[in-house]
């Protein structure tokens, strides 16, 4: 089953927010559903916020019968419910090159999205698992941070595409899983996601991080990305700077698995990245439930930045970037 | 009110594990029902289990009318409640070397411990105002982790008694508090005095941490101390070692302030601590609600080493210790 995806006429996607209790699949109708879907982070991970942009571009252009004044109006909206993630502009944008042609053809063209995705994801799992052997690890103990698996794109993964592909060549010894705060991505759905695999993990806390890489219980940290900027700065959810930091001070090598389009020729670097800022009431609650005195304030940015430096590699569906610059011009040892 | 004290023949403490929501204070009439009251988490911070130590003992000998022998069997167990906290232990200690002469002394000593320890706290909280001063910081924004202050003591703080002193010079501009997973100290317990206290203070989730001491939202970082190993490796709550790591790429100081009792001349270096791991429940839940599928399972260190080279200063009551070494030898450039 599909993240998200395209059925009769609406978008279809799995309701985030309420997994691993439930598995609930949202039909969505209009591009102000899937704002707030977004918004409300029903929808999430940076592939599937991909797909998202582009499938919400067909629903405009499907309800608009072809108007392309009106198409644009409503994608200009949607690509404002998430400004960060560099992913959903870049689906909206590649869905608008198709307007011309007509309603048909931008769902096409976001149909093609969804396939490319999981292609994509293999090929970033195939690249880091052998990333992996040429790092000189065979069976793998892995961090990873957030959740960057089926549920994060349309299918597949990338950084836990890199955990699929090291399960499925037999080289998983296991895997710590952060549990996220504030929204409890690890906790709820990488943890959902590696119990269905069969994978061995164990979920930590994300102070943790620094305690198991100091305590050589890792051998490899991966995680997603965001936004990479063109000098190799990663742009990712709260948290992957420490980890980054850990990794650095721990000697364990620390890989940002991601598609080609997360890369943002726009961004020169990560000092030009406007980072967004939640609702406050996302840190002083825990799974709806109050846990700080009531009036307490709280700074909720979601996002930070990794400088390139710190990355020992990033690994994309074409290439295994090493050495900093990720845009044109990019050192590329990978085929 | 102090945290924990002596009343009637028994030992009363505020429930910290109810708290913000209520203000409950139990009376322990056995040293069994202190050990839960320590395992559990009822009272915790490593100043207030040394007052737990000694109250204990107290109690144990007013029970046994004496006997030595009872007393220290029942001391024995007590110390093995949190194996880690070094203050429980020295307070147990302290207690029993007033055995011999009756358990009215014994009594008498774990009343004097209370009494220090509010004269130790408020002296750290001046010397580390005092050191700020030093460090070129006047109004202090403040970074802290877990919970330091009246609450993990009998009253006043260690490093949160720091941002108290800080507060009553009129210094205070913003304090940072981490929520401090798993049992959210940090929320519950930090968001609580801070406000109690009238000080400006947001709270963040833990792996924020590296994102706002980066982001130049940050002065100094302070910290408390579970165990202070001779060479200056601090042990203390996971994701210390997190601060310290980001503060240290931050170019922001890292304060560590603790009682002199903290320091272990029994302990070498961090490589010589066992860390406690705790029950895997608090990660995968929070207030008694699933926060991971079922059969979610979890590593849940307490406790993680930061090595002495990221340590700017330990603060203690009597001097301020740059350099590394603490105990015996230790290099002192306080008075």
């Amino acid at each position: 089953m599909r993240t998200i995806d395209w059925s009769d006429g609406a978008v279809s996607i799995v309701d985030q927010t309420v997994l691993p209790g439930e598995l609930v699949v949202v039909r969505i109708e209009t591009v102000s559903e899937l704002v707030d879907a977004i918004k409300r982070l029903a929808v999430r991970g940076a592939p599937a916020l991909g797909a998202a942009g582009a499938l919400g571009v067909a629903l405009a252009a499907v309800l608009a019968h072809g108007d392309e004044e009106e198409t644009r109006r409503e994608a200009a909206i949607l690509r404002e419910a998430r400004p960060t993630a560099v992913n959903l502009g870049w689906g909206v944008d590649r869905a608008l090159g198709k307007l011309a042609e007509g309603a048909d053809a931008v769902v096409a063209e976001a149909l093609a999205i969804l396939d490319e995705d999981g292609m994509t994801n293999r090929a970033i799992g195939r690249r880091g698992a052998e990333l992996c052997t040429r790092l000189g690890i065979g069976g793998a103990r892995v961090l990873t941070h957030c959740n960057t698996g089926a549920l994060a794109c349309v299918e597949w993964g990338t950084a836990l595409g890199v955990v699929r592909q090291l399960q499925d060549e037999g080289r998983l010894r296991r895997v710590l899983a952060t549990e996220t705060r504030p929204l409890l991505q690890g906790a709820r759905l990488t943890a959902f996601e590696l119990a269905q695999m069969g994978a061995e993990y164990q979920l930590i806390v994300d102070s943790a991080v620094a305690s198991v890489l100091t305590s050589g219980l890792v051998d490899v940290a991966v995680v997603g990305a965001d936004r990479i900027a063109v000098n190799g700065d990663v742009v990712n959810k709260i948290g992957t700077l420490q980890v980054a930091l850990a990794a650095r001070h721990a000697g364990v090598p620390f890989v940002v698995a991601a598609p080609e389009s997360t890369i943002d020729e726009a961004t020169p670097d990560g000092a030009h990245v406007t980072v967004e800022y939640r609702d406050p009431a996302e840190v002083t609650s825990f799974a709806g439930l109050a846990s700080a005195p009531a009036g307490a304030d709280a700074l909720n940015p979601a996002f930070d930045v990794t400088p390139a430096e710190l990355v020992t590699a990033i690994v994309t569906e074409r290439r295994v970037i090493e050495g900093g610059r990720a845009g044109n011009g990019a050192t590329r040892t990978g085929a």
